[in-house]
């Protein structure tokens, strides 16, 4: 009997990777949804949900400085606290949606500004597709610099989905 | 025995439309063979592979209106028919990819600008997803108006995937 050429076992097998895009806003809980709904997933295939933070170092900045007199490192440490534990509460909500969906999923949160974080990693990983919110990362910013999502589109070679918030229902 | 409730029933067999953009380069044909790929798709869902066309009269005047001196309309309406034959091969093409994977599929050419069309047909059709190249629909026009891809993302409701050129492979 005639076994498979290795080679084309590991074709077979090649792993595919989907990077979401999670900011703890709806819309992008709602793009992960989309993926999982959408995307064919193999059972050796996985998803990277990416959460960009800013550093430590670049928030106290924005309070003052470190050598700040409005607001206490203790306070502002304080809240870094509080966020971390958002994010991780976000994050593992959409952990939890894959493994229900069972879709193999792992996180990542890197600090420094979203347009190259997610850029950069979705590169680094060699994804197939990344999945994005239309509205991520705050409206200032996009006033300023344009959309994460635009960026991305010009800044990664895979396919990249983006996804917009989700119709409100008007019988609800 | 308790029969599914007729909501239920409709709920789960909803059609899902997804709009792929073909403009005759391979860089939109391989945005088909993405969505064929990586789509679930389910017995009644289809897929709508539309063509934006420039309407003969705007061709004519292109070329010096129709009363233009340059080059007779004999030439201008054989040119049209060789691309409308072109078009039909290609979409032909993009038909027999669809029933090969097993995904229903119909062909719609539209006349009008790639934008405006693209995106109007998404809604009309209330698609669930639009799938497009990055490049498609000439390189003059996209410097000067920006991409197709780019003026759907902002335009449409649905989600959007931008698929870019196929990479070319480095031992063929």
């Amino acid at each position: 009997m005639e076994t498979p050429r290795t080679e084309d076992v590991q074709h077979e097998e090649a792993v595919k990777t989907t990077v979401v895009a999670l900011d703890q806003g709806e819309e992008s809980f709602h793009a992960l949804e989309w993926a999982l709904e959408t995307i064919r997933f193999g059972a050796s295939d996985k998803v990277v949900l990416i959460h960009a933070r800013t550093s430590p170092a670049s928030r106290l900045s924005a309070f003052g400085g470190p050598e700040g007199y409005i607001v206490s490192t203790d306070l502002i440490l304080n809240m870094e606290k509080a966020q971390e534990r958002e994010i991780n509460e976000f994050m593992d909500r959409a952990l939890q949606l894959c493994e229900k969906k069972q879709v193999k999923a792992v996180k990542l949160i890197v600090y420094g500004d979203a347009r190259d974080v997610i850029s950069e990693e979705t590169k680094k990983l060699h994804a197939n597709m990344l999945v994005i919110g239309s509205h991520g990362y705050g409206a200032v910013k996009r006033t300023f610099l344009g959309s994460v999502s635009d960026y991305c589109v010009h800044h990664v070679e895979c396919p990249v989905v983006i996804v917009k918030k989700k119709p409100e229902k008007k019988d609800a």
